[in-house]
């Protein structure tokens, strides 16, 4: 199954046993008081520093989210997706749960966009997937309902069932929906891991769709959070994971490991040419 | 499935929703030039250097290898076995290709040992069962045969299967069977982690069987192997894996994630417990 998205210039194709493809987290001021700060005052120095800064680190996808209290995301959202666009030149992740922002994101991006995200809720359902169908683009589906995040596999899989089985009716091409699994805190909640995993391995069985995962999140609380978040990417990669969210410059050496270690990095060229790369970094 | 392995003193189950079994790697001589200088000499300080380092590293098991060209294993191995039981407390895998060897070692040794290895081929079959049998040992069954080790998971399950029948065809309980899924170097082999992944799956679906890996072999001639190993180790757990053949002081942290991952380490205090520890010895 492949999912392919696009800038202007750029085409990235997720899934069809490629190499896991890496979507930015850093433009999101969630936690980011600096970056929340200047979105509000309109100033998106940050921003383009942010999506310089993961490009150049590998990122292959740039997630954009300005959701902070007080802000009005439709104007703000399209302004700040301009600001990426004229700064790099990879395909963009349109990320909010507010559907007017996203199109009107939508409106003026270029190329074929992800679109963060939909959700197996009746409203989410009714007002996201339409926006999709309408500009072609292609959109994560959280595994969540108007009940929640289910707790067991079996039902984060029929969320997911539900959510392409919908967007088929309306037209929308299965290769064209990546389900998020969701990772909890692991802290909070002990089952998370085998939750997202046991998730992972359904969907991939009974689906086949492309998935991604947020990976960050797992970590939450704990101490030594790359080494646990390092350990968990790789997991739920060998277990089916096609693209995740994260910091691409921590995380890149683990994801390029589980490629490797998937076969998906012939001669390991590109985890040796990573490893030089930084090499050469800490010699600066 | 539980396979349960003692010194004079402790037990230690593999297996059974437990966190991973550690068996520490490093008494043995292949690389290890001092050590094998020491061993031929009769001078076995290195040996309880070892030992002692690799225990209070965390090890819940020991493998003790004498395999150096030129010495007498037969001699050499119950020998050594004596120095570690001396040093430590903890179980043994007494670990050699010679069956006269390992029933020396078996016949000095206090408890119930971890035998490595038995494999796929009629000679080893017919030399170390009968010696597993007699002594009522448990033992690691490798997944290679007369022609070698097979390339497909599918090929490696049948190794599995007919040391698992044979076995049991003698009165080895097959709990007392921990499967060696084996990992080559994938900077030599590109398929060597899907294949070992795909081994692991397999053997846990349809032989239920504890298993156990090598992993250090896997990531030999490419750069910055700890990671590599860490990933690597993350997927083997999370696939099935139950016990790991490691550097324990270099591999533990992240074992301890993937049990974290999987649940097996209830409010995170094994991982918190551990960061702790390194975080005091970075102190000093």
């Amino acid at each position: 199954m492949e999912t392919k998205v696009s800038s202007a210039s750029k085409e990235v194709i997720i899934g069809g046993e490629r190499p896991t493809v890496l979507i930015g987290e850093r433009i999101n001021p969630s936690g980011k008081k600096k970056l929340g700060e200047a979105l509000k005052a309109g100033n998106l120095d940050i921003v383009r520093q942010e999506a310089k800064a993961q490009t150049e680190a590998g990122a292959d996808i740039l997630d954009v989210n300005v959701n902070i209290f007080g802000a009005d995301e439709v104007d703000l959202l399209p302004k700040v997706v301009k600001a990426v666009m004229d700064t790099v030149d990879i395909p963009l992740c349109l990320d909010s749960a507010n559907p007017e922002a996203l199109e009107a994101a939508i409106k003026v991006y270029k190329g074929k966009p992800l679109i963060n995200s939909v959700t197996g809720e009746e409203q989410s359902l009714a007002k996201v997937l339409p926006v999709i169908k309408k500009h072609g683009a292609a959109v994560v589906g959280l595994v969540q309902d108007d009940e929640g995040i289910p707790p067991t596999p079996e039902r984060r899989l029929a969320v997911a069932n539900k959510i392409v089985k919908r967007a088929e009716k309306m037209g929308i091409p299965r290769e064209d929906i990546v389900i998020d699994c969701l990772s909890l805190a692991v802290g909070a909640e002990t089952t998370s891991g085998t939750t997202a995993l046991g998730t992972i391995r359904l969907i991939k069985q009974k689906l086949g769709v492309n998935m991604t995962l947020a990976v960050s999140n797992f970590s939450f609380g704990l101490p030594d959070r790359e080494l646990l978040n390092n350990a968990f990417v790789a997991a739920c990669i060998a277990a089916g994971v096609t693209c995740v969210i994260v910091d691409v410059k921590k995380v890149r050496p683990a994801v390029l490991a589980a490629d490797l270690i998937l076969a998906h990095d012939k001669y390991a060229r590109r985890y040796v040419e990573n490893f030089r790369q930084r090499q050469q970094q800490a010699e600066k």
